[in-house]
């Protein structure tokens, strides 16, 4: 038996999301049908962690355990012919047995994309969240830098959510423009639900100047969701990686 | 009468190409009934050239003359929510009455895009030509810089084709990596047919050591088809900008 990890980038725009639902197709159960057809093995795979319906994926990763005799590299290769052109296998390589996609990770990189422009466009339509009207980036970036650090993230979770322990380490957040797109990345130990999205809210709502940076620590020290900004729409999050 | 100049991006996966044809929809077509929707005339619109099937354009542009009085800023608001979502008209403005899309454009910008990994992209698929191997970019910097010019690019037109003055000139043409995509974008007074894709081929495979730069100049003088590299897909083309 061996332990394997593969990387994976996928559009989420058909999914219901990463894990296995009954209602509806998710891509970890993409991976899981083409697995069995190339190894003949019913593999349930772990995930670094869950994506939403229509959060796409850079780096998502996920480990299983196979009998199988390909060759480790192989094994993402053999997968790509079995999966639809959305969901691709990026690589696979043979891990320790006690590694674990999910518990072994030491943090996550997101990335959240706002298309500012009133137009929308073919090429973001799905991917990115528009936003027509003026975008004052210089005040996005002074309101990030206030959530760099070890916080008590509670405002910033979903409410409903039931997670204990609700501090988490931000330790980058940068946005940045190129024309009509604002790109922020954000890399953590680790986020509660919703947590990059309703950041990535508060951080548009201090960019069209209905909140300013300086309202931040006290949002965050507040530990109260309704102060903190509305959750922006799942289909511009992505999965950029995640960090061993 | 007004005289109208719209810009258009759209994704060219679905379509037969820019120009209305029997057997299949067309760009043009789509942005045709449209107007029909909005103006209540049978407006003929005059692009500022046709883009094949599969290609995409971020700065496509095309003129018409109307009667209707819709502010000429708004009549794109009006059409986008009567257009499919891969095609986007971004912005409406009147031009003089002696302005053409197609006879008053003085140059356009092409992109072609390579996608350099072995295993597809969700996110490229369609959108960029996928090649596996390694591609030497400064070996393609090198070709690229011996097409500036003005010269008879017949070489580079599709055999078949019957236009009589096959010289063009060529200002710009830049190699450029990022990450796993490389963009070449080229800047002229005009292409012939599949141009931008046979240099994009040739250039390729000076990328790939199969052509050396130093060849370059004697393929455009040779003026053969056959000696100058294959053509690329027209899902890697994107017509960026046409200049007036």
């Amino acid at each position: 038996m061996r332990n394997i990890l593969i990387k994976i980038e996928y559009e989420g725009t058909n999914y219901c999301g990463w894990q296995v639902q009954n209602n509806g197709i998710s891509i970890q159960q993409k991976i899981e049908e083409a697995l069995f057809d190339v190894t003949g093995e019913t593999i349930r795979i772990n995930g670094s962690g869950r994506t939403d319906a229509g959060v796409h994926a850079l780096g998502q990763t996920a480990s299983f355990v196979t009998s199988c005799t390909i060759p480790a590299e192989n094994i993402s290769k053999s997968l790509n012919p079995r999966l639809p052109s959305d969901i691709s296998i990026v690589s696979s390589e043979e891990v320790p047995v006690d590694f674990h996609a999910r518990f072994s990770a030491k943090g996550k990189t997101y990335r959240y994309l706002i298309f500012n422009r009133q137009q929308r466009s073919p090429f973001w339509e799905n991917k990115a969240y528009r936003y027509g009207k003026t975008i004052n980036v210089p005040e996005m970036q002074k309101a990030a830098a206030q959530f760099i650090g070890t916080h008590d993230f509670r405002a910033f979770m979903a409410s409903g959510s039931s997670v204990e322990n609700t501090v988490r380490a931000i330790e980058q957040l940068s946005v940045v423009r190129e024309r009509e797109l604002i790109s922020l990345e954000i890399m953590g130990n680790g986020f509660l639900y919703n947590m990059v999205r309703i950041i990535a809210g508060t951080l548009l709502e201090c960019g069209t100047g209905k909140r300013t940076p300086g309202e931040i620590p006290d949002i965050i020290s507040g530990l109260d969701r309704k102060r903190a900004g509305r959750t922006l729409p799942g289909y511009g999050l992505y999965l950029v990686k995640v960090l061993y």
